[in-house]
């Protein structure tokens, strides 16, 4: 028995070595390049890897009759630095995620409810569009514009999965119009006529 | 419009430059370190980036009582390079997926149907343990044994997203007997008793 | 001398070792993730690693009185799986690079001639503007929308240089009005007027 | 000689900008998914760099007759961020180091006296096994099963060495005997029988 | 509107979650192996992301009849963490970057004015030698030795880009004769005559 | 048992989708940025992940009175792609391995007979020199110069490890002199003498 509790210790220390498995996010202390810093190893525990904040529908009582709920390090601390991350998007009947990217990862969506079409463009600015059922998965390559709308008469729900346990999110109406970039500047670089300008600023609380 | 045209052509040739958004899996060319070689950008269709492979379930008629199905790079051509894949977990009543591991990436599970108990191991020996209703997420970090067994008294069923588009799968009983590794060596490295290791070699189709 | 020359002949191996010193791109062999094939090294020269195809102004006669003239691995072999690509850009007076992102990459811009004002947006709909002189740097975080528009009553010249050697460009007129994804669907997703759509489909020559 | 220094200045100063030619691990600073905080530069000796802990025998008088000393970051800090680590494998005769897998990094082994037999396994339930001598090495690729187990009659030594400076280690039957996790979900997860379980359990020292 | 302020909340919550789209370096933070600690976002503003520092021409007045001003994540703290910084190099008539590598980058070399003889060695110890002029670029993979010298009977300016915000530069004079590294060291390692190495340590300012 | 083999068939069916454990060097097949192409798995024998060339001692009968044995992926091809390789330093009395670099590499070396004196120098051109014992190991961080010169009066043989498969291998001596630069370059970018650079093109084969 002792040399067993021998054995024991020796592999403890050499366990301790390895106690970077993961890295649970302290939102409280510094970041860096690589996410955010670890909570001390003592004070994880199992709920650190579970979240539960994905179970209920979004509100999609809104504009776009959809809601989107991230599941990024920020909100579930035990994904950081482990490369992945999730998303929630519920779409009402004529609920839509408009055009938009992720700036920082690629994405795969899982509809589990309803029908979804998506599709995105390539740099060649080719469209891959598709309608997919229940059960059916599609991904979108890094950083390219995409968007999804219900096909179904009834509330459509999919979950998406990024590469990135902060994947960002950058909805192309709201970079463009909820800001205070001058009209001027957006009309020369998008080609947009200054009234539908104006118009999608005052809808988005855009300003200049 | 001869202007437009020539600034149509300028930005044609340099989206040409950017054809490789994405890497579509050519499972018949050379694969090197980062993947599988990419599919011509003029044969790729959106069919690559969809995959319906997963939308039925699985056949749980046998000693587990569950079925893992992979949307890896092999099954699902679009995700190649892109640090992303997927599979299908069905657990009937008393259904298991037993301990195993993914060499190559972490892990989000999502339960979208009835009740799964799972959990996964640290370096450190501690148990992450932790049963997730429908709706739930639950991250297993790269490289780190775990499981899931059904905890509802029907069918449960879960999505896995990993961080890489070929992840590997490593089931430990698999490892240890469903080959021809002697009983003596897989005895002296396991410290299971000959009776056991021969009675799960019998089950597992090992030899040796 | 004998013993020399066998020093040599050893030290001969072992660089025969290391030849993957770089990997100047085939471009007519299999792609992967990483990138392109590369030639042998037998047939590298000092020409695969240098480019002059940016000495000369891109023609700037076009609707937006800009040219981008891009260096990377496809036109500058040299640079393949090296991390770094470059591109040109000549502004007109009132000339524009209308926004944009590069899915792969982050950038930065370095002004040479003239003077440009540049912003980007965060995914938090921040702009970050300014006008920069000559000799000075701008960055461009991975994925983000941004633009450069002249800002001098001359041509302006920037030269731009990205972290990847295939870095992508997606220029979001042309990624939404370029093709034949359908006005209805386009509609639905940017919040732009049907009008304002069919617009610029008939200028950038884009059908449905 | 004032030009000289006028050069030497400018030149100390980019190579001030240079400093993180490495990162020795602060044990105490916050940790990144990257890895251990650096010590200051003024702080760094070469000892940091040199690591003497590997030099004397570990002491074999155990039940598996073997000893794994870690050279990992937190023994070694210079190793910290630089993609490498090490440990010493001493095997007295019948010693073993049984089936383990180090979630974080491949591994390659090299014996420095005796003789050991050494084998992974792979994902598709290969195994790949061989009898080292002195001087010979062996690569077990990064998360897969292995283990090592002395070929001679005397004491056998091999040094490893990680493709990262926090590899892990996570050694099965620790991972699945030396805690708490249930008799019965540990039954359910690995087929083994009730009695072996808790026999185990009882040896490394495990709970439930 | 109501609804629409609905949704515009939950928009800035998702996008909240995304705010590390990039990590200004807090040069006074922990810095960890992936680079500085990310300053708050509120703090960041445009100039975080502009650097003036290159414009102005550095003071060749010296021993190398160069100057070479850095632009690293040191210096300009928007680059942190985003894979890419810059340097400008100023050669008067005559002038000379002397023999140098980057440890942790690539570089790519643009011409602005004059005319530079560049080259870099392979591990083959082949050498890829050219004279560039204004407008050529030309690429130096990673941790390889190389040079610049003027071409010009005037002053000629390139700016670097560098595939890493810390690319390092070790100048080999430098590493070899500005230290207390001793003459008979220096002696046996590089094959130098002693008088040789003396000189050197002395114009340089070594000791030893 | 039909069960039973059911369940192994889902299972090999799986295990077939992660065949990539590894990618064993195919050493004929054309060459990406991350490595060699990948050996048909059917073919891969466990001979491809053991190396015997560093068994015996390296011919030190050469000017350095010393070997480099090189293990990259070219020699051992089941390291390709797992950021890994080794080499065998043989060093008779007085024996040296000049300042050289790896480009793409950080190492870790291990004395096993005798001692030997190394160093590297920082970007910040210090100096981190330590003369090691049998069993001591040392790290040179990625690119930096470094040398080992033998420190007892017999034959002392270290191992290296590199954080690459191919981590290159560019000794100072022969980039300088060991190639046809022209004297007058090499002393323009040196500030070594002529008739010193004439001595040593001399001894190392170079012209020019």
């Amino acid at each position: 028995m002792f040399k067993l509790l021998f054995f024991f210790a020796i592999l403890i220390l050499s366990s301790n070595a390895a106690v970077q498995d993961f890295c649970v996010a302290d939102l409280k202390g510094p970041e860096s390049p690589a996410g955010y810093s670890c909570k001390a190893v003592t004070k994880v525990t199992v709920n650190d890897f579970v979240y539960s904040g994905l179970s209920a529908a979004g509100n999609t009582s809104n504009i776009i009759k959809a809601a989107v709920s991230p599941a990024f390090a920020a909100q579930f601390p035990g994904l950081n630095g482990l490369g992945l991350s999730a998303a929630r998007l519920d779409l009402a009947p004529s609920g839509v995620v408009p055009f938009h990217t992720h700036p920082g990862a690629s994405e795969v969506l899982l509809v589990v409810q309803g029908s979804i079409t998506a599709a995105f463009v390539s740099s060649a600015n080719t469209v891959y569009l598709k309608t997919l059922k229940k059960g059916e998965l599609m991904v979108f390559p890094q950083g390219l514009l995409h968007f999804q709308v219900n096909a179904a008469g009834v509330t459509s729900v999919a979950y998406v999965f990024f590469s990135s346990s902060n994947p960002g999110l950058q909805i192309t109406d709201f970079a463009l119009f909820a800001n205070d970039l001058s009209t001027k500047l957006v009309e020369a670089t998008t080609f947009l006529d200054e009234a539908q300008i104006k118009k999608l600023k005052g809808v988005l609380g855009g300003t200049g």
